[in-house]
């Protein structure tokens, strides 16, 4: 057969190399048909029945989570659990039944796909992806009402396991837990995208994976040699001898560097010229925190507290309530060891899947969103600062508030915090009183006036991905236009170098927790524009650190500044890429 | 009856006192049923005769389209006749005749619900409004299949005709022609936005008019007192006399005022210290000009090339050709007699109703619109550059470009007026070679990148709608965000005054043609900024040259940069009202 190569999405960084395995699709036939009005409770039955089994079938899942698994699943099940037991999966099926007489797989499906279409509708990236979770959860009942067994995949073959392949067309968390211990090398789906479950967890596990390949799984056949090229999201099959060796020599180099890396965990994070440098950890998850500690970082720069809420959005009865909400800040406070965690209040949007058809926005991104929803949501709001106000009492915690742009916004939210505070107060609940509290810099219009938020806030944090897409008005979600985002615009450049510059001259710190800042091509110009705390994803701040201990600041400085009258496109690229060399 | 008071958006100034007219809605009683196979061609004949009916009846408006009656009610029956021609009016409802069997209203009706839906996904606002010419039509055929008459509204009752108020669900084109020569002193209506057909001609006749007022045409009654603030929004409905009395009053002044502003129409827009200000006009359609002409517009800053295309891009296979969009350009350079007229190219996404399922953004805003859709699509790009080009042999003529933030993207752009040129050499027809090619300035990075745009463009163009929009991170067409629109945002005054000082500076052009130029509580603050270009509709022209002839442009400039350090926005809308008081 004849090599060839297909494009996607790199969600997770290294080559990976080794022989396809196929997990078989789904490929459940449905069928339909009606019920007599004598059988419509025993089929209601049928599917009850195939929704405990299911339920089941996931607590064993999850007693028998390994230890070393990463966190990421665990929240997963939770989800799938969550979706099982929310009343759109075990009761309206059931309607269906009643109502309408349809046989149960047709019911569910019927429903499933409703749901679906919901969920196309919401303009939070990341929510939309938790479609896959609805569907995988309808598949597994239906896999349990057909009779089909649960396909597991198991290395076979000649080769170790160590050198399987995974492609599929989706991969669900169940099916991601025989993942573990090494057992395989590389992941490739048809969907997916950044924040797909396999995305998400290949990161994790710190396997190559590239997602949103379209006919993958069609097109790559059992046993078939595979190179996974998880930074340029490519994947090569059947490779020519020479560009396997090509790419073994690639991922030999890689590997060597990798081990490099390691050793300087415990190193501090000082440039050549003796300045000391704060990388912190992006979270999701309370337990992505042992992944910082693990990676060396000085502390949480950026928890997405939205996770929490994560896939919660569609069931709002089900919002978690202040004590789950504290347990989870704790618990990362615990984990920290009294290294500063800071927690980003909710960002998501107004969007919710049950009545999307009437509140989508028509621009969700210039909607609703983070701070707005929450001032126009107070008691949402309030619980969430009040949680996180008593994790303060366990330890340095920091609270975060995303997508300010107007004074009346910070002195609202400053003011609904001291409510939050009074109300724990008055309810003799311990908290730190002087607890700091920051903006996420991330609206042109923030970074455009600063004196407003320095006047009030203890820190920023620039959120470079959002920046970036409303300074150039561009959604780089959208394939369309995707190619217009550019972190090296002079546009860009200009307002991360202003806000960094006021940081500095005012004395307030100020953080980079966007994309840019785990980019290890971007390091030398952001500490060359003064950038003295980077938040990033775990897996980043061994490389980061690396860049950082090879940087001499007053050598950056003066490059930097040189690149800042730039105005070529070109010319910058080209710059950036030389900065730091002599 | 008791007073009472209905909220809308006001889309036509002033204030109209009169009884209500109501026009009574369509409810058009639709019958569903099933054709037999053999009466199947006989009711697509019924359809088809209804279509050429409804045909002939807009070719007779037209034709009987008084001299007077406003430009744009001839350009919305063009529409109606497109539509009606359109296969998926002409043709589709007849297929499902044949294929369902469906009688020809309820096939008619399926099809215009389909249509409907697909509008609804539209990003463009303008191009969504049209939404109600699909169903004004489809409302049309319907009225001759069921032998409905058409309702002509005439004034009726002991009131004269214009003190009449026209009130009603919605007011389409045929309907409008019957208000002309002052037979009707406001319009109110239940639809519709700032683009709605009603909003449009009320403005275009200077008639105050409030739209989007929900329910209005349920609870108004025939012949209640109604009073129409057009410059608020709202209606009171049976006034209390000292109510009616104060509206009078202010009626009267504003009467008073206007006339007195009618005599500025030919006074030289010239500051109190002697500085002349240029006053253009911005329109959408060539005979708009005549109407800039009449206010006294030195030229018109903005023609929205769209309006051509308007309705249209929902029937790809009649965009205007090169011949007919040369012909509007030059018909726009004749009625301006020698005075320039700046031509902004295609302002529209890549939103096209018939596939909106598949290929809408998830933010059109942020998506592909305007120069990078144009460039993405270099035959429609070049044709309509073509047609500018040829106009400029008749006049002067500039080419203004949307959406520009890149450096490549300008690169391509002039690249593509110089492609352009050539054909036209080649084809041997005559055109400015030195036109004048400018770049509207209306996505932050744009602002923030000025040197770029100074370098390559002749002219700058301010648009602040959007580039508040923009730099806000708020859409305000959503009305969960529209009260976080801002334009005396500290950062958005930083960037209008960076632009026009750059402008200034680097001794280029700079106009704002956003709704800001147009806004007399706004005249002072640009001029204290150093504007000396403003681009308005035509009916704004009057108050701002008002405006101007008394301002003096040294105490403003001070008072300006007083303004532009400050950062409590209470204190700066208090001072840019004071703005030029002594």
């Amino acid at each position: 057969m004849a090599s060839f190569t297909l494009h996607g999405i790199p969600v997770s960084r290294g080559i990976a190399i080794g022989r396809a395995h196929l997990l078989a699709p789904a490929a459940l036939e449905v069928k339909h048909y009606l019920i007599a009005e004598e059988q419509v409770e025993a089929e209601v039955a049928r599917l009850q029945d195939a929704l405990a089994t299911v339920h089941k079938e996931l607590q064993t899942i999850w007693n028998e989570l390994p230890k070393d698994s990463p966190a990421e699943l665990g929240a997963f099940l939770d989800v799938h659990a969550l979706i099982l037991s929310d009343p759109m999966i075990a009761e309206v099926p059931l309607n269906i039944i009643r109502s309408r007489h349809y046989n149960a797989e047709w019911a569910l499906v019927t429903q499933i796909d409703e749901l679906s279409a919901q969920f196309d509708e919401i303009g939070d990236a990341y929510l939309r992806e938790r479609k896959a979770d609805i569907q995988q959860v309808g598949e597994r009942v239906l896999k349990v009402l057909t009779g089909t067994a649960v396909d597991l995949p198991k290395p076979q073959g000649d080769e170790p396991a160590a050198k399987m392949i995974v492609v599929a067309h989706d991969i669900s968390p169940a099916d991601m837990l025989h993942f573990k211990n090494g057992a395989f090398a590389g992941f490739v789906t048809d969907v997916g995208g950044q924040n797909s479950h396999t995305a998400i967890v290949a990161r994790s596990l710190d396997i190559p994976a590239a997602v949103g390949m379209f006919n993958a799984s069609a097109l790559i056949a059992q046993d078939d040699w595979v190179i996974v090229d998880g930074d340029a999201g490519v994947v090569i099959v059947d490779p020519p001898q020479v560009v396997l060796e090509q790419y073994r020599d690639r991922q030999t180099r890689l590997l060597r560097e990798r081990k490099k890396l390691v050793r300087l965990k415990k190193t501090p994070a000082i440039t050549k010229d003796g300045t000391e440098i704060t990388l912190l950890a992006n979270i999701e998850l309370p337990d992505d925190c042992a992944a910082a500690m693990e990676a060396g970082a000085a502390g949480i720069g950026l928890f997405r507290s939205e996770f929490l809420f994560m896939g919660r959005s569609a069931f709002v009865t089900k919002l978690p309530g202040e004590d789950e909400q504290y347990e989870s800040y704790r618990k990362a406070v615990a984990i920290m060891k009294g290294r500063p965690v800071t927690i980003r209040t909710l960002d998501i949007g107004a969007d919710k899947p049950l009545d999307a058809a009437e509140q989508t926005a028509l621009n969700p991104a210039l909607g609703l969103r983070a701070i707005r929803y929450c001032l126009a949501e107070p008691q949402i709001f309030l619980m969430q600062l009040r949680a996180i106000l008593r994790a303060s009492a366990h330890g340095p915690v920091k609270i975060l508030v995303p997508m300010l742009a107007h004074a009346f916004e910070i002195e609202q939210t400053l003011a609904m915090i001291e409510q939050a505070k009074q109300q724990l107060r008055d309810a003799g609940k311990k908290f730190d009183a002087n607890i700091q509290v920051g903006a996420m810099i991330e609206i042109p219009a923030a970074a455009l006036a600063l004196p407003m938020f320095i006047k009030r806030m203890d820190f920023l944090s620039i959120g470079t991905n959002d920046l970036i897409q409303y300074t150039l008005a561009i959604d780089r979600v959208d394939h369309e236009v995707a190619h217009l985002y550019n972190p090296l615009h002079p546009a860009v450049l200009y307002l991360l170098s202003s806000i960094i510059a006021a940081g500095a001259r005012e004395g307030i710190p100020v953080a980079v927790c966007g994309e840019m800042a785990g980019d290890i091509k971007l390091t030398r110009l952001l500490l060359g524009m003064g950038l003295r705390e980077f938040s990033m994803h775990p897996t980043q701040l061994l490389p980061v650190k690396n860049e950082i201990l090879n940087s001499d600041l007053t050598v950056l400085a003066t490059q930097t500044r040189r690149i800042l009258r730039a105005t070529d496109p070109v010319a910058i690229t080209e710059a950036v890429a030389q900065l730091g060399a002599l």
